[in-house]
């Protein structure tokens, strides 16, 4: 299970500062201390970027790999900053990602195509809301799918997030253990192995004590990685989270042979 | 997931002077603690119990009863040992346990059915080793839910472990993966929901460092939550662990509503 930070947000006060001042050197020092404690992608969320979003973007993109060689997740709603963020990638890039909205799908995929980038895809409603049931989510998963292929966007470079419901919900968990399910059955239903994501820290959206925070997470983690989650959205510089993704790759792919 | 404590065991020095000694306050103490600290049930493990054997497991039943009202999982391969603690047992006691070698199947069924107890059924072959891939773990379920049937005991006494493998063992992590996947498809197997357990520390058999063996029982006790476990045999005293199964709890059957 590959580590992606999701620390690298514009919404956090020293990243947007910087952002606003282009400003790399705390920008470079985030990306550098998320690589250093075990990540291996990092996010770029650039939240709602209401002025100059394509050269925000931009900006961080470059920033970013002057510090670190490690595959970017464009993470922004807005095309143009994506595709400006696209632009600047030197390597293969991550799109943060599409679903099956209409407007997503018609500005987004012939993005991905086009840089043959890979693709983060939310198994979310045409209406942007959350499936109800695993039903729903495989039936997302089926259309994306789908609407991928149609669009000549291969299925090796699909990335499928079930999207980890808040804890806080009233059917939280039922539709937690709908996602473990989802993330168990996708290569049945889809006749070959896609690759997944999924965000840990929604599972504790809403929840002020940060103990309780990591506590949830690190115990979720491992019902993911069991299931077969391919990489997973967290933050890197928790040494407890990092260390439990650590047993938990241990535990599913066999990391030890003798324990002197 | 309920916690049976592992705590108590005849090969502690302490636990195992006091069964010597006769005196009862060590073992009243341990008990009272695992109680406090989460357990809803407590393994009266025996060990090899060279002197006496009857006598000792009778001490240790009488002894636990009057500290505390939990079940009593008598945990010894002795069948005199097993029978003198079942006559001894106030309440309905579980026999730990069972499994496909013959000699056991001989003695233990019977008691089993004489004294209405639960009785966990170890996934073993015949010979007492652990079965290669998950395939063997389910043909044993099928044996002793069968065996059990003949011999009278209703499925609803059944609690099926299907033995965690160390992770030192070269095959370990696949061997534990397949002991998740025969959790999550016992009921589909037998036709019938079946009670289930597990021995944790199993996992860490040889591990020398405590925080490396915290560690990974952390991390692998939300995958058998997530399977679908009812019973987890652990160190009830070790606060990380029992904070974990309650996350665990909480995710897996919806604990939280708000978080204020």
């Amino acid at each position: 299970m590959m580590i992606v930070a999701d620390n690298l947000r514009v919404t956090l006060t020293a990243i947007g500062r910087a952002v606003e001042r282009q400003d790399p050197v705390p920008i470079r020092q985030l990306a550098t201390a998320c690589r250093d404690s075990g990540a291996r992608g990092i996010d770029l969320n650039s939240g709602p970027l209401s002025r100059a979003p394509k050269e925000k973007m931009e900006f961080l993109v470059r920033t970013v790999q002057t510090a670190v060689d490690l595959p970017l997740f464009l993470d922004t709603s807005n095309p143009e900053a994506m595709a400006a963020g696209l632009a600047a990638c030197r390597g293969r890039a991550v799109i943060n990602g599409v679903s099956l909205e209409p407007e997503r799908l018609r500005r987004i995929l012939p993005l991905a195509r086009r840089h043959d980038a890979d693709l983060v895809a939310y198994l979310l409603g045409p209406d942007g809301h959350v499936p109800a049931d695993p039903a729903g989510r495989m039936s997302a998963a089926v259309q994306l799918f789908t609407k991928c292929r149609n669009a000549g966007i291969p299925a090796a470079r699909l990335i499928i997030d079930p999207i980890v419901a808040p804890l806080s919900w009233q059917d939280g968990n039922r539709q937690n253990m709908g996602v473990l399910e989802v993330i168990r059955t996708l290569p049945d239903l889809l006749g070959q192995p896609v690759r997944t994501i999924a965000g840990l820290s929604n599972l504790t959206t809403g929840a002020p004590d940060p103990a309780a925070r990591r506590r949830y997470q690190a115990a979720f983690l491992p019902m993911l990685a069991a299931a077969g989650l391919d990489m997973i959205l967290m933050n890197v510089l928790d040494p407890v989270l990092v260390r439990t993704a650590a047993a938990c790759a241990d535990i599913t792919e066999g990391g030890i042979v003798a324990w002197a």
